[in-house]
């Protein structure tokens, strides 16, 4: 069985999702599709392909990753194919796999112009279901990648805020807030050894030190702890960061390094 | 593997789904269930009907769908499944298998009172796990789709609202609104001739002839489109159409046409 | 193909049930995950407790029930695997597995501190990644379940409510509400014979007896019926009795008996 990851920002209200995989097993019955997620915010480029970088990595070798937020679909973005040492990844090019490319050895890179394994007719506004499932789905029956379409050299890239780092402070900001109301900041792990002993302030707030685990401060407590994904977060022992400092992405996180 | 769709207003927030894929699991190990969509608003039978019959033609021949809305389990209406030449349907007779059925050739429907083949006893409420499931998973294992009842003649129809076509004007409705916020109308693309140069009338605004993608408008402006299912909708580019002009389903569209 | 199912609080929103569908089928891609439910209330250990009591049973012997509500992440309770006659059990020993084990026949149970089995590193705040989801999946792989740890006597247990019973009377209270607003509550199929002409007192509205289908009461109207998990419901007829009584969890539900 060959495995097809689906990162889309459809939901699930609709039967979009549902039709994608009926388009994957309608060409190969053995297909195993694999949801990633569904509910990427609408046409947020940046935190579907954050949600792409942070998970891809765990499936298996020659997976297929097929990520449609797409909100210019039937404009002038490109539809490709990137294979990678590792993974397959197929879908618009406007910046949702670049992330997690970055991460990769690109093997090489085909924009999707081979209207042989589409759909006919592609509709104006659901290349999921016309183009990019029928094309992962053939890729699955032994189809070699370089038949998809023409070769490209480049694709989009999109970058994640960097955090400014002096020598007694570090400048980041919120980059996702999760489910629970954990705010992920773009303060990297590699930079644990300034932040240990620091102190950390966000929205008037100030928190000492960075924790291991949730149950080191009281129940509604504010905390700092490094997060599954690598990245500094702020979190709330048995509640929402986000509710309690009324948090959105972008907002400011200010440390005081331990100098 | 045999593949098992399920289509529900079960929602997310139980457990139903994941108890209705044990039953089928318990039976038949190898099944591959998919989710076609579980979200359907609650009891509505012709949001269902109509996500059905845009989504089973993409499975592959043989496909069993499992079709679950069904206000009034428990009292008189049937469970029955449906052979046609491509697909098997399962599911309350209550008009939700029909806007699929009308586009397929019927080889047989049989009311599902053969009590060997559904989970004992049978609950009041639950009949997707003690009835339609167990029918289901045991069809996988080569068992006659007619063994599984008497044989009847005809199912419940329901229609979706047909647009009145004049010969300068087209009144149709809306009659679906996606995750996105696209207004999905009555009309088909069978009248796409008629309306390539037309005025478009949604709550007093206006919109000129129909686009084929959402760029080719100014972001958060109007447009009509052919969408996926093969209605006329209106969207918005990068923006929610509900949102932007506060419309609901059965909604009027006017349309002077291109006469 | 090895079933595992998985019961979380972590939702749809992010890429959590994605990644750890990752890394059960980075170890063994031939593992088929189902999804119990992911939408428990955000840390409710009972409703889950409750939700995978209402379902394992229906998946197949050997089956692994994966089930990660787990606020206290990183901190004293300790992570185990429960072999029982029938099934598995793996997650967090907060007494989320016990209405379900005490349900079943124990074999032995595994505090799972044998690190070969987890990611390294372990993150503070994602063991359903780093430990839950490897030792599942390294259980499909023939494992003796003995190896992942070492043998505990206990595992936490948490109770429903129990209702009273009197010699007139029984007073129970509402331990569930689904999507659909049915009220569930403690009030088990045990005490059928006691119920079936009683008064049903529930937020000063009243309901006589106990029927066998929503349809047996007017659209928009009150009933009690025996619920698919075996404890008296209080439902409305294509409504919802939340919404209807404004009632939440812990409410109370009078009963005068038929003595």
């Amino acid at each position: 069985m060959s495995i097809i990851t689906l990162l889309t920002d459809f939901g699930y209200k609709d039967n979009f999702v549902g039709v994608v995989k009926g388009v994957l097993l309608g060409i190969n019955p053995r297909i195993h599709a694999v949801d990633l997620c569904h509910e990427v915010e609408p046409q947020n480029i940046t935190a579907a392909a954050f949600a792409l970088k942070t998970a891809y990595k765990y499936f298996p070798k020659d997976t297929i990753h097929l990520v449609i937020i797409d909100p210019s679909v039937g404009s002038a973005r490109l539809p490709i194919l990137v294979k990678t040492k590792e993974h397959y990844f197929i879908g618009p090019d406007n910046g949702v796999l670049s992330l997690a490319l970055e991460q990769e050895e690109i093997e090489g890179i085909v924009y999707l112009d081979n209207y042989e394994f589409h759909l006919r007719p592609v509709s104006n506004t659901f290349h999921a279901r016309d183009i990019f499932a029928p094309v992962a789905a053939h890729l699955t029956k032994g189809i070699s990648y370089q038949l998809f379409g023409k070769g490209i050299k480049s694709y989009k890239k999109i970058k994640l805020p960097k955090p400014k780092v002096g020598r007694k402070y570090i400048k980041g900001e919120v980059i996702y807030i999760d489910r629970f109301g954990d705010l992920v900041t773009n303060i990297s792990q590699d930079l644990q050894e300034k932040i240990t002993r620091s102190r950390i302030s966000i929205k008037n707030k100030s928190i000492r030190g960075v924790k291991s685990s949730y149950a080191q401060v009281k129940q509604d407590s504010l905390l700092a702890i490094w997060g599954s994904s690598g990245f500094l977060e702020i979190a709330v022992n048995s509640g929402s960061a986000k509710n309690k400092l009324n948090v959105d992405i972008g907002d400011q996180v200010d440390i005081i390094t331990n100098a």
